[in-house]
């Protein structure tokens, strides 16, 4: 084929409505549970400045046992002050993505301790692996924005954000991540992107260049570090990303419901105390709720359970005009059906909940512990299939083809068509690892399964990968910055 | 844990709004573009009694070339007397399943002429094999209705109909399918249900035991044993599932559109004469679009333009009034991850599109050429999890579980918690297949992957089967007709 395709993977849009398990007043009742487990129950909140900052604003303090009570008024406060939707922005106009109303940004896998692939196994994170995956995410247009990847544990953790931030920055365009390990790591990072972005103070606060996820620990406390990146990242304008790690049976109730009703309470002191920090600071509503296997005590993913609430999520965030951040996630050892199909449930029950922000979207495996790079390739072809299902049908007169249908006879083909010559080449989604080849070439071939195709993809685009263009002198800047920044003795994470 | 989970896998309804890709005006766009194809270019039909019963309703007939037009106004009358909703009867009334409304229907995978599995490989279908696929049918409630299974070439085509009726209705209680390969076939499928069921001619008549589907020869051909059957099957008040199979680009034009309205022209076509042999048989809009791989001309499953077609013929289904039947698909050569990933991009298209019966729902692999044992067992594990995530989420005060957020302090956890102990055993969908099990315990385990799983569920489930109770008598009766009509010679099937 010598024409190429015209993709439509950048600012998608999902145009499905909703999908919802709840009935409107079922949505209202776990809105209101929450807001009384929040004014009745309250939460810890282990960081004194947020205490402080909470209390100015009215909530109720006891400094003793650092539980905080906030009554539903100070909640709907912030929830008036929260943008519904808005843009974060990269290193280039095309980067730009829209968080909230029917938008949705696909981020890839975030977190995991450990890498693996068909070739060198399963191994430690490193800046390497680290280095690889910028190259993957930089290289698919259907990934958005990027994630904490993997972790590098071959750099010390006083450094580590340095090695991690000049890789997203200069291997990629695209927004970045950092985590919210204290307000010096913070700093660093919003001066990172700054001098890449070449951006004074003023323009990086008065729009959103970088993001991160705040994890509540579940049940009901909100840790020092985590306290103190919703404080910093909301100062500074950036978007946090609320999201309560709620497994039904473990650190919530066992039942949908309760799950829910605690995930909603979490999320809403957590975006409470960003609105109360500063007003209008963007947030994302997370939904992370899921089950654990009841023998083990192991988290679940893509269960039926999941399903339901991610979808249930959606609509508690749509309740309050939040934009919702959900995940493709499943629970399996290696690249094989059982981590399609999980990922599959996760991804459809968030996509058709209306999730803007689909985290984890491409590599995670082993519920987390691991980022794959053969289950990167095999996410990245899903999620360019939701991609192109997004996309409109065209009814036009020539796209309904009845000339065409005169023209092949019954009992013909449409191979040789006039109609079809036309449009043969650019009609369809190309595949980037399906195999579609007949029984015997598929024998021939060696009998390969969809993750040693995969194996062959990443090595590909690896091989062939070229970082964008950016600014030498920018480079320079940043890699002036890093270099005082560790002669100074970098920033060790604040720990709880 | 000592207490079973209640499911709820019989007589499902799916309870989310149906999915729209098209906006209304498109829907009526392309149905009455493929009125005008009916009118304009109509189809051929090889069944000379097929022409001349839609003759005598007002169709236009060219005997020579076979060419039948039929106008809107005879389509509108076919659609006005179609039902809308109905029940179909197995042997037992926990068996009773209804097409239409918000209902599902899950049948297996039904044709393949090969059968796989781990442990002996992909073979031939045989009668051996076919029985274990009732087996199977049969010990998961989640398969409500039987499908055509894998071809038993192993015995003679006059008689294969008596060797898998009898293993559809002896080794199980579910609705039968039949081939319609001729009226002497069609009448012995009839009379051996009639035999098994206990049934007078009338009671049979009167309402619907059995079912077949109808593959139109796509582009706009009906042979002679599709129309025998669509006749047949109506005279009789027993179901036909009208399925053109439209793959955009060999049978059907190229884009999307034109490939909706060739389909949507066919099934009218099947639709129209079963509604004038009987007014009001029950029958079935069947959507297969998908598209071929430009490049070898080989049909590709889960595509995004599949998601898109599943999508789009639900609506143009609900816009006349009739259940919609799509299919769980996908084209890979192997139970991997791409069978997965492909298959749930289907299924969750079918079902997000208001799909009332879903074909091939388990054991479909390598473009509908192999029944895998293996990923039947995968496809109950998704098709379970799509029926627990139809059922509702209670938000009773004791789901809520504020008790259980009061008992577990902040940090803490529930796993002890009374609400916690009060559900575990049966809070969570079990699974069949997936490994949920720590990284450590799977090597252990030897690094299973799904498949391998699958195949002690399969093995499992035939060596515990045991059959469902059957008069004896009925049974000897339906031995002594299959007895009867082999001495008679059989029926040999009806050809092109």
């Amino acid at each position: 084929m010598t024409e190429t395709r015209p993709t439509h993977y950048q600012q998608l849009v999902n145009p499905f409505v909703p999908a919802e398990v709840l009935a409107a007043e079922q949505v209202e009742l776990i809105h209101r549970s929450a807001l009384g487990v929040l004014e009745d129950l309250g939460m810890r909140v282990l960081l004194p400045e947020a205490r402080r900052l909470l209390a100015e604003a009215g909530a109720v303090v006891d400094d003793d046992s650092m539980m905080v009570t906030v009554d539903r008024g100070l909640v709907q406060s912030a929830l008036d002050t929260a943008p519904a939707v808005y843009d974060g922005y990269g290193g280039v106009p095309e980067r730009t993505v829209t968080f909230g109303g029917e938008h949705v940004v696909f981020a890839p896998v975030g977190g995991p301790p450990y890498v693996s692939d068909r070739e060198r196994g399963r191994r430690t994170g490193t800046i390497e692996a680290f280095e690889d995956l910028m190259r993957l995410a930089q290289s698919f247009d259907v990934l958005h924005i990027h994630s904490p990847s993997v972790e590098p544990q071959d750099v010390d953790p006083a450094f580590r954000h340095y090695r991690t931030g000049r890789a997203q920055l200069v291997l990629s365009d695209k927004m970045p991540f950092f985590f919210g390990r204290g307000p010096a790591q913070i700093a660093d990072a919003f001066e990172m992107v700054r001098l890449v972005r070449g951006l004074t103070e003023e323009e990086f606060a008065a729009n959103p260049y970088v993001y991160t996820v705040v994890n509540t620990n579940s049940p009901r406390q909100l840790d020092v570090p985590m306290a103190q990146a919703i404080i910093d990242f909301a100062r500074a304008g950036q978007i946090v990303m609320v999201t309560p790690f709620t497994l039904a049976g473990a650190m919530a109730p066992v039942s949908l419901a309760g799950a829910l009703v605690q995930q909603h309470a979490e999320a809403l002191m957590g975006i409470t105390l960003g609105q109360v920090v500063r007003s209008g600071a963007p947030v994302v509503y997370g939904g992370f709720t899921s089950n654990v296997d009841m023998r083990s005590g192991a988290p679940a993913f893509g269960t039926p359970e999941y399903v339901k609430a991610a979808i249930a999520s959606g609509q508690l965030a749509r309740h309050i005009g939040l934009p919702f951040r959900s995940s493709n996630v499943n629970a399996s050892n290696a690249p094989d059906a059982q981590s399609a199909y999980e990922s599959m449930m996760s991804s459809w029950g968030a996509l058709m909940g209306g999730a803007n922000v689909l985290m984890h979207a491409a590599g995670w495996l082993e519920g987390g512990l691991v980022a794959s790079l053969e289950k990167y390739i095999i996410d990245v072809e899903t999620l360019q299939t939701f991609a192109e299902a997004f996309q409109p049908v065209d009814t036009s007169e020539a796209e309904l083809a009845i000339d065409a249908m005169q023209e092949v006879g019954p009992g013909g083909h449409y191979f040789g068509a006039a109609h079809t010559m036309e449009r043969y080449a650019t009609a369809f989604y190309d595949p980037v690892v399906s195999d579609w080849s007949n029984h015997g070439q598929w024998i021939e071939a060696g009998s390969p399964i969809t993750a040693e195709h995969a194996t062959r993809v990443w090595k590909q685009v690896l091989d062939g990968f070229e970082p964008p263009p950016i600014d030498a002198a920018r480079v320079e800047a940043l890699d002036d910055f890093i270099a005082r920044r560790t002669e100074e003795g970098g920033a060790p994470p604040l720990t709880t």
